[in-house]
């Protein structure tokens, strides 16, 4: 039995001056009336919120009241910055499991409501806190600045290699209307940005954004009733590591992620993703993070992800356009709608919707990569229409 | 295609000197034991934590590293004080999916590492956070206080009928080795002890105690080839409700607890709770919690729980034994290893090794009650052996 994305919302991603449940009903509005829907359609509704920075501690259950799902939200999940995919796996999972026929995951969070040193403390509990974080402090910048310069030390990979992706997803993100930032930059502008954690500067790093996302789930029998357009889920691979960076088999590429694209492409029979999909969102939360999505994910070999954006190769016209709307880096990364947010953009695009941001599609699949922490958690999605 | 639970573990109750991941691991290695299986047998471990009184954030990543899941661990739930049965809920489904064959529900929380104050400032945060907790400085006894009070100026119900609850549980307790307390109590001593929040004393309340428990989950599949012995999930059902009490239709009962059971019942084609199942486990984090649960999950008529328990039917022998594992008021409640805890009472009854709280069985089929706050998440279980 397969399971389809019916409808999909997402808020305009950014510091936003509103309440976690009205930011959540900005996504879930756009939803219900993209699917043709509304509430009383709905079986189960999946919260995804990592909560940590907002005030309410409960948040599913605000946020269900304030959507009209009081009554059909038994749960909220959490796989820190891969919340929203973890959401739409429980939707996923009680439909093909029979329990419900329509479901809705929600991805939301509200990370101003404190500051940014907070939220970089914050941040740094979330790998192994009392190792890692309350001995020596590291926060998340400092994470994948160590994997930035493992893949600098071992395959040559620059900073302005890095700087690139920067200027692709600012460069896309100028052109959608949900994204934090709707300016590009260039790779001097990025070069020359303060440095956070070396060889991390500010513009390779994702922002601290308010979001919402909602997606809309439905079994084929209830796309039939309602003579819905799906966009069909194909497989999903999912992973997680261990949370101390000592055991880590290396710094180069998440473990992680290979494993839940391994498990994905099994699932959708998928052997070469270059000649099976369209295009990829890739969880690009640091610069570093996209250039090894693109070895993790097996669109390039290992070690040669900063050639691939070199090359232009993931960009519109590209092997493999990754991240067209913007990516975490530009459109934003508000945790637990970042997943959810990818599952819009590539719902939009198979759909033929996006706009100026529109890729050319060949086999109408796609693949979303969504991880949390520094792999702690990792999930693929593949999407076909 | 019918799912199982063929396994079980459950720590000590109680104040414990040791972390998070070690508590969980207890839990765990009983469980896998239990089941003659090893970590490389589960396919997906879920992990559920409400996790707000430790110093992880995010405890998923930390547990199933400790307990041998890394790689297979990728989401935590919480669903409050409900959160274990959400976590059984998302095993469940995964296998009743088909992604997975064998899973495991792990439920674990460590409370005492903030003090008495600071966790009921916390718990107070749990309900509608703005207009409750941080306008009126609402806690939970205070919550079941409104309820208690409510209950009595209605049907009557007494603050001894309330203390029978609390008796009944500490001399269920005593004899359970792994409660939070082991020493019987009398209707005086409940009567007698402090006002926490009028009519709630002391003794009406549930401990608050660190703990872990889990099951294993297995398909209909997995149980035939390992040869394992399975306790049956007959039905699940689940509810949830709105955060502001103001919006209740009553505070005599809890209308999830109602619509929950109303589907599980449905779903195991029960009509007569009474004439269908051995015993039940309910949700008695406050003894007031018990007597409405009674009238909730149609053990009784509505305004006729404090009967009930006056009248020893939910005693051993009585017409629905109730917490014979020495509830959450005596057993402990540990948020997230609630719900799961009362899994495993539950599959040592129907499996006859429940020694000296041993039920005499019938029908081999019994229900769990699970409530997350003052009803904002509620799950009902029915299980046949």
């Amino acid at each position: 039995m397969k399971v389809g994305i019916v409808g999909v919302g997402c808020s305009k991603f950014g510091a936003r001056d509103c309440t976690l449940q009205e930011l959540a009903f900005e996504a879930v509005s756009e939803a219900l009336k993209d699917a043709d829907l509304a509430q009383e359609d709905i079986d189960i509704s999946v919260v995804g919120c990592v909560g940590t920075r907002s005030y309410e501690l409960m948040p599913a259950v605000v946020v269900n009241e304030y959507c009209g799902f009081s009554g059909k939200g038994p749960l909220r999940v959490e796989a820190a910055c891969a919340t929203g995919s973890a959401a739409v796996y429980s939707a996923f999972s009680s439909i093909k499991a029979g329990i419900a026929e329509i479901a809705i995951a929600i991805g939301v969070e509200k990370m101003t409501e404190v500051d940014t040193a907070t939220s970089a403390a914050i941040g740094g509990r979330a790998g192994n806190y009392l190792w890692e974080h309350h001995f020596y402090g590291t926060t998340f910048p400092a994470y994948y600045a160590m994997h930035a310069t493992a893949h600098m030390a071992k395959f040559g990979t620059t900073e302005k290699q890095m700087a690139l992706v920067a200027v692709k997803a600012h460069r896309n993100a100028a052109k959608n209307p949900k994204a934090h930032f709707q300016k590009e930059i260039s790779v001097e502008e990025v070069l020359g940005s303060r440095v956070i954690t070396y060889p991390l500067k500010l513009y390779d790093c994702s922002p601290i954004s308010d979001g919402a996302s909602a997606a809309i789930l439905a079994s084929e029998k209830a796309v039939k009733e309602h003579g819905m357009d799906a966009v069909w889920i194909e497989s999903i691979g999912f992973s997680s590591d261990t949370s101390n960076m000592t055991m880590r088999e290396s710094f180069v590429g998440l473990r992680a992620s290979r494993l839940a694209a391994e498990m994905a492409y099994k699932g959708a029979k998928i052997i070469d993703p270059l000649n099976s999909l369209d295009f990829a969102t890739v969880h690009d939360c640091f610069t570093i993070a996209e250039i090894m999505a693109y070895e993790d994910l097996g669109f390039c070999k290992k070690g040669k992800g900063g050639e691939f954006i070199e090359k232009g190769e993931s960009d519109f016209g590209g092997k493999m356009p990754v991240n067209t709307f913007g990516g975490l880096k530009a459109k934003g990364h508000p945790l637990a709608a970042t997943g959810i947010a990818m599952v819009y953009e590539i719902v939009k695009q198979l759909r033929e919707e996006a706009g100026r941001l529109q890729v050319d599609l060949k086999h109408y699949r796609a693949l979303s990569h969504n991880v949390g922490g520094t792999g702690h958690f990792a999930w693929v999605f593949i999407f076909g229409r």
